[in-house]
């Protein structure tokens, strides 16, 4: 059961714990930039164009049929609609895809629908609008008070983010920047959510909870592991009513009022290293799945107060090995 | 001989290379904050007060007395100056520092004085001012065009650091942050070299030149190897002039005019872990120095083009460990 991890980019540790599974399959990255270290750390990688070029998608089925991939997914948030809308054409040479239903996956990544379908569906979430008006009526009213966030409704990596502080603030970045998402400022703890949700079955069979300690470029670069009954209930009711499927990444807050949705990665997180340290395998789940057998669900089995730490590790090659990727 | 690392943050590849030559002598690592990754992977820790702290150095004094500490030295620039200070109160306790003189310190810590002393002793670098009217003088003789960088005097890791286009944000730029460093544009390669000065002999024993072919907050994340007799004799000259000593840290730049130094960090760079992964090895090459042996020049032995990516690793620390430092 070979498998292709797509736009692996700096994802070593994933590419690692999905090698100690896969046996002896095959591990196959690809990634744009031949600068991309997960590209290294696989058992074979390509070079492949950027998603948004004419033909790449010709060029990935081109290399699961090539390399009889069994399964394959994404690990950057552009190329999730791709494969959303492409899902048949891998089935039809016999490589599953790990990717949600194409309307869970659009709705991911434009934050204002997600938040509109949370309304819908009385999850609660962050309070958010794209309409500089209602915020100024809040504000008035003293219903609403800055500080406010700003940010693209399908930004990433907390580019482009804005702080609010006043009415002219508010004025200027509704003007430069029309459309943007504005958000309440949120008080309570920052949690993030590792969630696996049976490709099969289609329950939540196994998830990770952990408090960020500190943020770096939109990941938390420290957290701390929690146990949290009502949060697993939460999480569980959300991917129900949202029809994720496979290895989602969820970022919530906890507030007084109870938890409240800010946004869903449907991929592996960036910080799932930490799940898998603390004894959850979603590679193993996958595999699994993609042999055609369910998981059995296995939640709440981790122990909370790990604490992570990131830090920067190396991959290092031969000037021989920069020049030959297995196909451009 | 046991070593102390201080303000060892996330530098967890330094601490294990430096376990790696240390055999059965104790690694200790210090750091004021107990969520620093690299206190996790020394054999022992202290968590610490900042180096700003009244009573910090007689906290690191004890340290090195306790274990026995043979040699020490700081991975973050406000400590240098602090250490250069109190080198003779290490040395009547028998521990050794790794640390260049203190005006050799105190010049590279201030951007400014270390342009001056280049200037002084005709050693190129990158055209600097921290008075806007000669900048305007030499922008409207033709002498000097946009953008220029203005960078705080003492900043790292590109914090404060603004590009400037126009006039107008000259003006603006210089109004709000008077005494900023304004820098010329400097097209051309921008180069990072690891140097390790003999502590014995003086003489620069070992370096590792490398082209940065991205950065990311200051420190190069993805890098080639260079070789270079041009470069490796005026980073030799370059030191023998300014008199650092032990591992250093010289950002600069390949310009069609020659070389020009832009910065020094008279500590181990962000990056030695790719000098490290391609044979060099300053550990060795100090505990040698503490014993009092000088080491022989080995310049130019390492090979070209090998290219170093950065990712992210961690270390996860279970609940009971959070809590037991060795002392506070």
């Amino acid at each position: 059961m070979n498998v292709l991890i797509l736009s692996a980019g700096t994802r070593c540790k994933l590419v690692e714990y999905m090698k100690d599974v896969a046996g002896d399959s095959l591990v196959i990255t690809t990634d744009c930039s031949d600068l991309a270290p997960a590209l290294y750390v696989a058992d074979r990688y390509y070079v492949v164009p950027r998603v948004d070029a004419p033909g790449y998608m010709e060029t990935i089925l081109d290399i699961c049929q090539r390399e009889q991939v069994a399964v394959c997914f994404s690990l950057i948030d552009p190329e999730l609609p791709l494969l959303a809308a492409n899902q048949h054409r891998f089935e039809e040479i016999g490589t599953k895809v790990m990717i949600s239903p194409p309307e869970a996956v659009a709705r991911a990544f434009d934050k204002w629908q997600m938040h509109k379908f949370c309304v819908q569906h009385a999850i609660p979430t962050v309070r958010s609008w794209i309409d500089p008006e209602p915020v100024r009526a809040a504000l008035a009213s003293g219903d609403l008070s800055f500080p406010l966030y700003a940010k693209p409704r399908t930004g990433s990596a907390s580019k482009d983010n804005f702080q609010i502080e006043s009415l002219s603030e508010l004025h200027n970045v509704a003007e430069r920047y029309p459309g943007i998402l504005i958000q309440e400022f949120q008080s309570g703890e920052p949690l993030d959510v590792d969630v696996y949700v049976d490709m099969v079955s289609g329950e939540v069979v196994s998830l990770f909870a952990k408090e960020k300690l500190r943020m770096r470029e939109g990941t938390a670069d420290k957290a701390i592991s929690v146990l949290d009954k009502d949060l697993e209930q939460f999480v569980i009711t959300f991917c129900e009513v949202a029809g994720f499927r496979g290895a989602i990444d969820i970022d919530l807050f906890r507030t007084e009022r109870g938890f409240a949705v800010l946004e869903v990665n449907p991929r592996f997180g960036g910080v799932y290293p930490h799940a898998h340290e603390c004894g959850l395998n979603f590679p193993k789940l996958l595999l699994n799945n993609v042999s055609g057998a369910s998981n059995r669900a296995d939640i709440g089995t981790y122990e909370a107060g790990w604490i992570m730490m990131t830090y920067e590790d190396i991959v290092s090659i031969p000037p021989a090995d920069a020049l030959g990727p297995e196909a451009a």
